[in-house]
């Protein structure tokens, strides 16, 4: 596909790659949403790219054969990139579309179910601690922060292409498509729950993290089949992240040692 | 002591707190660093408080009976805030001054030693971690971030006037206090390592963590008495204060179960 160069801020694939970027209702409309720095575009599977933006320092052959390559000034780069030091490339990447419908299950699957977390950075932490210990698949209800924000799709660090995730869920259908599928759920709560590592995860699991201020829903709280959490000593609260992280851990390991 | 209105962002004192939040220089010469919001200010004691600035919104008597209280306009608290939304209220803190020196040493003590950790988000969360945990001290090297700056000030959460904490060291002097005191030393490693849960944490353990990008320096390789790593299934990484919160977890589990 021939090169293209844009010299102008107000052509309209910028103005698209701008909206991309800032909002959350084109990235829906258009199943686009925006890849940035060399190392996560080099990670992107080729297919999934519509058009690739770049200044005229960087090298095309590293990143394409005929994908739409669009060469930008620096200036006019600055005004699409999210970060403040820009490295002078991005790809405009396709959405994938896994609905619990389509979903294969797994043998002895690991799920994770997240509710309602808001800040985009311990998103996109959670999903990339998600992929180091094996999730077969993350659920993400209705209302959480959007997975395909820029801050998201950086903190992930290249986990958000390597892992199935339905997002945009009723928390109910999430447990209709655990029921179904007879799989414990376990809820991290602080009160009438035991600590993580009293706890067997070596069954099927979907491990079910809440908001960062308020924790599970009643509606978790009333349905889940064990609710668990993470003894502390001093203090009395960890990062939603963090808390995440250990229970995957718990997890993984339990679940490692019985292979 | 008497009150105060300050109507000018040219006051000397406001000049003093805007230096305080933004010059690391300032806060070591002076021994003080700035809390911010109401949640955080009523956690730290008040013998440690030099002074208050506040609007007039705020009710003196939620915070102190005998410290000196400064009452600012909107406009000037905007300009003395780090954040976006001020919530109107911020203390001028002293440092506390820990030594290795005058550091009493706990009972089957747990330390956490941070080499060259740049994040101050990554920082602040660790230290709030290492608080849940139970970890007696935390020795930080020279170089890292400075645990006074406002972001890191933010995310420990109170965790950081409640937890032993001793900055600008080098990593040998480190190590020559922990070999004095018949302390292991568990580095965090890829290559070479053990799995965190086949290793026995249930003596003094001092967890070393190294830089985000870079990992432990090879002197922290050299002179480690262990090497440990936590498995990953895919992936190949795990943000830093995750891997923190995760080998914190192991050690205060191991360490839970035999009291």
């Amino acid at each position: 596909m021939q090169d293209k160069i844009i010299n102008s801020a107000k052509n309209p694939i910028i103005a698209e790659v701008i909206a991309l970027q800032k909002k959350k209702s084109t990235r829906n409309e258009k199943g686009l949403f925006v890849v940035e720095g060399l190392r996560a575009v080099k990670e992107v599977c080729e297919d999934d790219v519509r058009y690739f933006i770049a200044t005229n320092n960087i090298c095309k052959a590293d990143f394409t054969t005929n994908t739409q390559w669009i060469e930008v000034s620096d200036e006019v780069f600055k005004t699409i990139s999210d970060t403040k030091t820009p490295q002078g490339i991005l790809a405009v990447v396709q959405q994938k579309n896994f609905t619990l419908q389509n979903l294969t299950q797994a043998q002895n699957s690991f799920y994770l179910v997240l509710e309602n977390i808001q800040d985009p950075g311990n998103l996109g932490t959670v999903i990339r601690t998600a992929y180091s210990f094996g999730v077969d698949a993350i659920f993400i209800t209705k209302g959480s922060a959007d997975i395909y924000s820029p801050k998201v799709v950086r903190s992930t660090m290249g986990a958000l292409w390597n892992t199935k995730i339905i997002s945009n869920l009723e928390i109910s259908e999430i447990f209709d498509w655990l029921n179904q599928h007879n799989i414990s759920t376990y809820a991290t709560d602080l009160t009438n729950s035991n600590p993580i590592y009293d706890v067997d995860f070596t069954e099927k699991v979907a491990l079910i993290i809440g908001n960062e201020a308020n924790g599970i829903s009643q509606e978790t709280r009333d349905l889940a089949t064990f609710k668990v959490k993470i003894p502390m000593v001093g203090g009395e609260s960890l990062n939603a992240s963090i808390a995440t992280g250990i229970c995957l851990y718990e997890i993984m390991k339990q679940r490692a040692k019985i292979l």
